[in-house]
């Protein structure tokens, strides 16, 4: 691993890194924000995953997470989105390939080869910043968008992984989105029962989550009919599932709706993180 | 003046506008916060001077100063560093011309048919910002870097018009810096004597200021030499001036710096920008 890029933050350190990644099979790229608690010991976990077109570096530069952070003592890891480089097949389309992985493992070609960015984060980058910062093993999960979509899959598939799931405006419901069977059709082929382990409104109805889920949607977004956050809030209130929907006034889809609750998922996560494990 | 952008932020709004001037005689763009108390009734300004290379976009990205300007009632402006368009002269280097307006009154060709940032944001863009935003007559200044210079030389010049000051990493005595020399000789010409009046740390010793100052930097600044602090916390020491100057250990120049101190910024303008006046 590679230190790129350090930054004294809010008497942290931000840091932006690169590793030769086996899962992906080319280098990737991940920014880390770890808070001065980490100086005395080892501090949980907030995953960060971004949306469609971003990188490590979008909601590092702009969601203004650190702050909350460090008050909080917790790590961020911002991954990036997708794999990258020359050999790494592309579209031509912002919402197919680089910077489009969609947290998923392809199985298709030519996306295969690279796109593997479920397991990528779920395990390969996991097991990296355990071994390299000084991280305790609580972990909590949160994005943007196809981010959102990520975290929720994640955490919801592996509840044994993760100790809390929030998200800003996920992609809710992507089996039944233009935000979703394009990609899942492209990485996963058309039978559309290989989809299902990716769309959070089905697999929360499949499994639930064993605590509250926070979920934040601007009622302004422009592009909520590609959202349907409507399919997961339903899923929520017929399960009885513990969490909250919270439709905000006013806010779009930018980083001004993420920055304006970074606050309060940083302290959903730090309530959870923090808490005596049972 | 047109709406370019308009973001929810924090229950306020972030807007970016654009507006022909006569002062810099050229359109020029402009950021301004809106904080959810200016829908009650007229708020303070707090204004945020950026350094080379920046626009209006860079802080109001990075800065995170929205969520503390709404805990805070304050609105911020973040103007423009430069005039800026095919028609307005430039240099290839990134310290002059576009991007590098040193908050000057430019008296020599080809610079002093555009580049009047000293009035344009003294007279002209707050003339616009008050009539066209409630806002309250009550102003601060802060900036970062060529944006700090830039604060403490409107502020220091014009006490009736500030009731508040600040800054981070300012260049802080230009008339002894290569950050400051050139462009003050290119814009200003050969006369030294001409300089002064752009030179923070001489306009401070001739006229002090009426409250106490804060000053941030970072004392792991790649770009310490050039700002040369001592300058200016020499001359506050010796004229027993009021304030403070914070060497902060392990900082850098970037916005990480900036973003980390912004909420104390933003609360030692609101202190004095929400007291009653005298």
């Amino acid at each position: 691993m590679d230190v790129v890029t350090q930054n004294r933050c809010f008497d942290g350190v931000q840091m932006v890194c690169t590793h030769p990644s086996e899962v992906c099979g080319t280098d990737m790229t991940f920014a880390v924000y770890l808070p001065p608690q980490s100086g005395i010991g080892p501090v949980p976990v907030l995953w960060y995953l971004s949306g469609l077109t971003c990188t490590h570096e979008n909601a590092m530069t702009k969601g203004g997470f650190q702050e909350h952070a460090a008050a909080h003592g917790l790590a961020v890891v911002f991954p990036d989105t997708s794999p990258r480089g020359d050999g790494v097949a592309d579209d031509e389309a912002y919402d197919l390939g680089q910077g489009a992985g969609f947290y998923v493992n392809a199985t298709r070609a030519p996306w295969a080869t690279h796109y593997r960015m479920y397991d990528y984060v779920l395990t390969e980058l996991r097991d990296l910043v355990m071994d390299q910062f000084p991280l305790a093993d609580r972990h909590g999960i949160t994005g943007h968008s196809m981010g959102g979509h990520g975290a929720l899959t994640l955490a919801l598939r592996n509840q044994d992984r993760f100790d809390s799931v929030s998200a800003f405006a996920p992609i809710a419901n992507p089996t039944q989105s233009d935000w979703g069977r394009k990609q899942l059709s492209a990485y996963l082929g058309d039978d559309e029962s290989a989809w299902a382990c990716y769309d959070s409104s089905i697999l929360l109805e499949e499994y639930g989550w064993k605590d509250a889920i926070l979920i934040d949607q601007g009622a302004g977004d422009q592009f909520l009919d590609l959202l349907r956050p409507e399919a997961l809030a339903g899923v929520l209130a017929r399960r009885r599932q513990a969490g909250l929907v919270r439709m905000q006034p006013g806010y779009d889809h930018s980083y001004y709706f993420v920055a304006s609750f970074a606050g309060e998922h940083v302290a959903w996560h730090a309530d959870r993180l923090h808490r005596p494990q049972s």
